[in-house]
């Protein structure tokens, strides 16, 4: 067990939730910035030579867990662990970004859907990635289909 | 701000941490059951139809943080945000798994990394990638030159 401490805070154009995209083919190309507090900023050396990181972050505006929820992409009801729900038991999220370029403790980030002031956990270099054409995607890829159909 | 809670444990093969592959070129191939907490069975409705899933867990035998580390891939030092070191400001771990097949709430799993009886924070499902093309990294792959060289 442990308890969350930020290790800095997002910069985002996002200050409402209603602001963030959502659903279906959702675009999270946003821009903004990673703000790392100063006594962490040596963890940052040579995180520059990585395109894409895993930002870990916390989900500080949801209130409690829900196991089964309906998400904004489909109109039927599924398991927490298969959504990206906010309400889920220990309130931890994950964003992929793309790096554009480091200014000290600042981290210039494409690729945001978080809100204005969301505290970040960790951050992580993206190592390695799953090949599209191995990845299924349950029921996301079949509330796609009934759009499109 | 948050408290960490365990959703479920790992049933792992590595009952060690010099068990666990590390390294360049180390491969996680290892099966194993992620064993879900009844209480949060639910949550699981409707993974099965994903291939990968994202599990985010505890670095539970960590003890502190520390900002510059080296790795057992280099023999550099590097940031600790630059790598997957145990010793975090929160210690959070991240795996992406395949999922083979669900048995109630236990999910039997191909490419854990972490030690048996590792408690389990959140599982996500994987909803894209990057194209390794895009992906760049760093001094990872600076070492991983270096030592074919």
């Amino acid at each position: 067990m442990f308890t969350s401490r930020p290790i800095g805070f997002v910069s985002s154009p996002y200050k409402d939730v209603g602001e963030v995209p959502k659903g279906l083919g959702a675009q999270h190309e946003a821009d903004g910035v990673l703000k790392i507090l100063p006594e962490f900023g040596a963890g940052l050396t040579d995180i520059e030579g990585f395109s894409h990181l895993v930002v870990i972050w916390e989900f500080d505006r949801a209130r409690g867990f829900e196991l089964l929820g309906t998400p904004p992409s489909d109109n039927r009801p599924h398991g927490v662990f298969a959504t990206r729900s906010p309400r889920r038991p220990n309130p931890i999220a994950l964003t992929i970004v793309e790096l554009i370029r480091r200014e000290g403790v600042e981290l210039h980030v494409r690729g945001l859907d978080m809100l204005d002031g969301t505290a970040i956990l960790d951050i992580k270099p993206l190592l390695s990635s799953i090949p599209s054409e191995r990845l299924r995607r349950g029921w996301l890829a079949e509330a796609e289909a009934r759009q499109k159909s």
